[in-house]
């Protein structure tokens, strides 16, 4: 078995078209620290969970945030809190008063067993757009990706080019490798 | 021995203002995890140095913020992160397109020891304004204290306003009328 802490069963769904139907919910409140780096949020937050999960099973945490090139990597790991504060449009015009509108959705996966912890990263690259769309959630209305926003997207079109799948992907590759 | 968990001296002499001659610098690396409360970051950190502090004696651990009103609390805990990526500039512009100009500094000091962990809170309140004055650090020149922004003051009029400084003169009280 392999515990995903979240408390979102989309996520759970999601991973396991990458994972196998071994995936399950573990709906587990770790301590997310402070720090630039979303790598060292989740390896720490998986070894945190996996003392707490069932048996002993490995566990894979998640963690997401859209850097703006032009703010130096600005919400990144506080996404989720400048989204709920400042909310997209303000974010929005942020950018827009710069030159360069680039930016980036980040996800990293930590799975942590008894061997330790591995972190995979996934990226999307877009650019910051003004809102448009009424799919998605969070940052996605402004964040443009191939001439469509992620909110614009089904969630089909959206899974296929997203940071969280190919995090995902890249953690099923490694698993497949070692188990060989 | 009182040890406060800090990188700077300046601190503790500030701290020995308030709490005596006890006060030694212990510098420590605790996890700082995210949360909108500054008391839940700084009691969590003061919990894990005093296991890192020597002998049995108690420590204190700081955080700060700056809590714009109109912004629902915005940069808060993570004001050093935003400070660095965004700027007071940008800061500035984004309360300068609100109503309310309001905001408060606010620094919790956490005591821990073998009973448990006290948390103090200290506030000042304030108005944003464009920046001025070339002293403090951090948001100082656009936060504005009875028509002066604390950029302006010198430290001695600056400690005698601040959040910090409330802070520290609550423990003192506690721990005065403690060991009565």
């Amino acid at each position: 078995m392999l515990h995903f802490v979240t408390t979102n069963p989309g996520k759970v769904r999601e991973a396991r078209d990458y994972l196998g139907d071994d995936v399950r919910q573990f709906d587990y409140d770790y301590a997310e620290i402070q720090s630039d780096d979303l790598a060292d949020i989740a390896a720490r937050g998986a070894r945190e969970a996996r003392e707490a999960a069932p048996g002993d099973d490995p566990v894979i945490v998640d963690d997401s945030g859209l850097f703006v090139d032009a703010l130096d990597g600005f919400p990144g790991p506080y996404s989720s809190y400048v989204h709920e504060r400042l909310g997209i449009e303000r974010v929005q015009e942020l950018v827009a008063a710069e030159d360069d509108h680039g930016a980036a959705f980040e996800t990293v996966v930590a799975y942590a067993d008894g061997d330790g912890v591995e972190t995979f990263t996934g990226r999307a690259e877009g650019t910051i757009v003004s809102p448009r769309g009424d799919g998605g959630f969070g940052y996605d209305p402004i964040f443009e990706y191939g001439g469509t926003t992620f909110a614009e997207m089904t969630s089909e079109e959206k899974n296929d080019v997203s940071h969280r799948g190919a995090a995902l992907a890249k953690l099923a590759d490694w698993l497949d490798t070692r188990s060989r």
